[in-house]
């Protein structure tokens, strides 16, 4: 069952909340119809809407059978945090447990594999219930040789100024406005969110590092296949202290004909290494166009078409003086896609396609 | 025992010759005193020196057992190639379980650990023999978060035009003419030949991506200890399209004070792919000198101090004639640090890790 068939109660204890539960709260905003549940402790009682400022009446429960029953009843669990320190809680084993015994699927997207777990990795066999690990890479992933220059679609990259400032929902919401004018567009998911959203693709990050470009590579022969257009999920950022190789891998692996540079105005630091000293400045966004194109020229050249903006926690005013000046001082059209009119983005990937052929 | 004290017997059966067998040669040209003979069984009879045109008169063999027993006989097995198709072929197989039938550990380096071979590994542990699968990341490796921009030894991380051009025999030649001047040096080895040399170190390409500058930073701490000066070995290219994310990652990683940029004059093309058509033209030295510059200074600013050029393929003429062209284009010091005197970068080093005080 694809995990659009799929209806999720959401384990996030402990860490339900606006910053800290990112892909709960993704997931909460892509596909609210598919939530029966939240299940936090802490938060139980409340509502989503209550505790994020959006994604409804979807109740936050303490316990899981009660998560299960609400709503159509659930029939998938999804990890929606990572458990602190990375190892398992045994509360949250025992959630896993009884939900393998009723026969619930397991979707998540933690670094260490629910499936790898002696005992519940036993039990869902017992069951023939799926455990999915999301970010357990494909076997036999290539080094990249080129050959995603070589599709016939426009392949276009996410890239950013940090990690978590909206380069997935820029190119989902590019995606949705695309379709909508008749191109045939696909949305390649790299990291376990889009994962979770689309059912495929590949979580970069997660991949032996040799492997970064060639797992990019394949997912843009496969996203090419009868599309027309490439929306290439973005990771970190090649400013980004920890992720940068990532993000170059991704570069150089998916050869994008045109990149989206994504960026939050209100952020001024690279937000992982704000909390102890702030360590690295974002860069002025004329300075990133100019970094990724110089980064992209030897191995396949190409251009920043256009910019992004995460304006959430901005007024309206400000977020539309933010869009004029990431235009006037890029040169490029700008929007923030989610809040305002995609047309100025969606044109430009047009014109990129057109450029084309 | 560290791999300093063992005496190896290396496997490099079907591809021990001067180009395919890169491992296999690196250890060879490293530590000839501690190779008691390769075994190949194509060109078994032959000598080390007569097929590599250096390595004097370790012998080729076609047999283990009498592989073994040459000169004060092995103490370890050393992979020193990767076998066709990453899987292990049935004779290595029975080479692996005779030495550890013998006692001898075996060292490998290949991406499939050997370790975790059903057979062989359960045969190491009842022997008691270890396995040392030098590419297997260490467990709980952390994002980065800066920590190797505050040891007090200057960090020199060498960089490069493709993979394969020197960047490791570079450091190691400037680490020994370092210390002959007095200077406590250490050389980080990142990949598994520069493990089986040191017997230390992280092989940052078989690390998950997300932790390749976690794992550069361990590392420059680890090598900072009692020494000055840390001379980190490199890894690919920035313009490599399979490895670059490697290479970013290991940049922004190790915060190095200053970059040895490497190249080897004959080439024009990055290799792996030159044998289909060539794809990536390498840049000129001034535009790479640039290119890593740029690439470092968001995160932490640092300068390309010197070039090391790889001319074993050109005549002397030829090979002074490209240092001076690389002086001129760069402004900087360059030699042949093997051919030539490593004294104009070790000078430059030098002086860098003067103006650090």
């Amino acid at each position: 069952m694809p995990p659009s068939a799929h209806r999720f109660l959401i384990l996030a204890d402990g860490q339900f909340d606006p910053l800290t539960s990112k892909t709960a709260n993704s997931c909460i905003r892509y596909f609210p119809e598919r939530i029966v549940a939240v299940l936090d402790r802490r938060q139980a009682g409340r509502s989503v809407q209550q505790v994020l400022g959006y994604g409804g009446a979807i109740p936050v429960v303490a316990d899981l059978v009660d998560g299960i029953g609400r709503g159509a009843g659930a029939t998938a669990v999804l990890i929606g945090i990572a458990p602190a320190g990375g190892r398992l809680p045994d509360e949250w084993r025992g959630w896993l447990r009884e939900a393998l015994t009723r026969g619930l699927e397991i979707w998540s997207g933690l670094h260490t594999f629910i499936g790898d777990d002696p005992e519940l990795g036993a039990l869902a066999r017992e069951r023939g219930v799926r455990i999915h690990d999301v970010r357990r890479p494909p076997a036999d992933l290539p080094v990249a040789d080129g050959r995603a220059a070589e599709v016939d679609a426009l392949v276009v990259l996410a890239v950013g100024s940090d990690c978590n400032v909206g380069k997935m929902t820029a190119q989902l919401q590019l995606r949705d406005a695309l379709v909508r004018r008749g191109h045939r567009t696909s949305f390649v998911a790299t990291g376990q969110t889009g994962i979770f959203i689309e059912g495929w693709g590949i979580a970069v990050d997660a991949v032996v590092a040799d492997f970064i470009a060639g797992a990019a590579e394949q997912l843009v022969i496969q996203g090419a296949r009868e599309h027309d257009i490439v929306l290439v999920e973005g990771q970190g950022s090649l400013v980004h202290p920890g992720y940068s190789g990532v993000t170059l891998g991704l570069l150089h692996g998916s050869c994008p004909d045109a990149m989206i540079l994504c960026h939050q105005p209100s952020r001024e630091w690279i937000g992982d290494y704000h909390g102890r000293s702030p360590w690295v400045r974002i860069p002025p966004l004329a300075a990133l166009v100019d970094l990724h194109e110089r980064a992209a020229a030897p191995v396949r050249p190409s251009r920043v078409v256009g910019v992004c903006l995460n304006t959430f926690d901005l007024s309206e005013q400000a977020a539309r003086e933010a869009v004029a000046r990431a235009e006037d001082e890029t040169g490029l059209p700008a929007t923030d896609p989610v809040r305002f009119d995609p047309a100025p983005l969606v044109t430009a990937i047009e014109d990129a396609a057109a450029a084309l052929r």
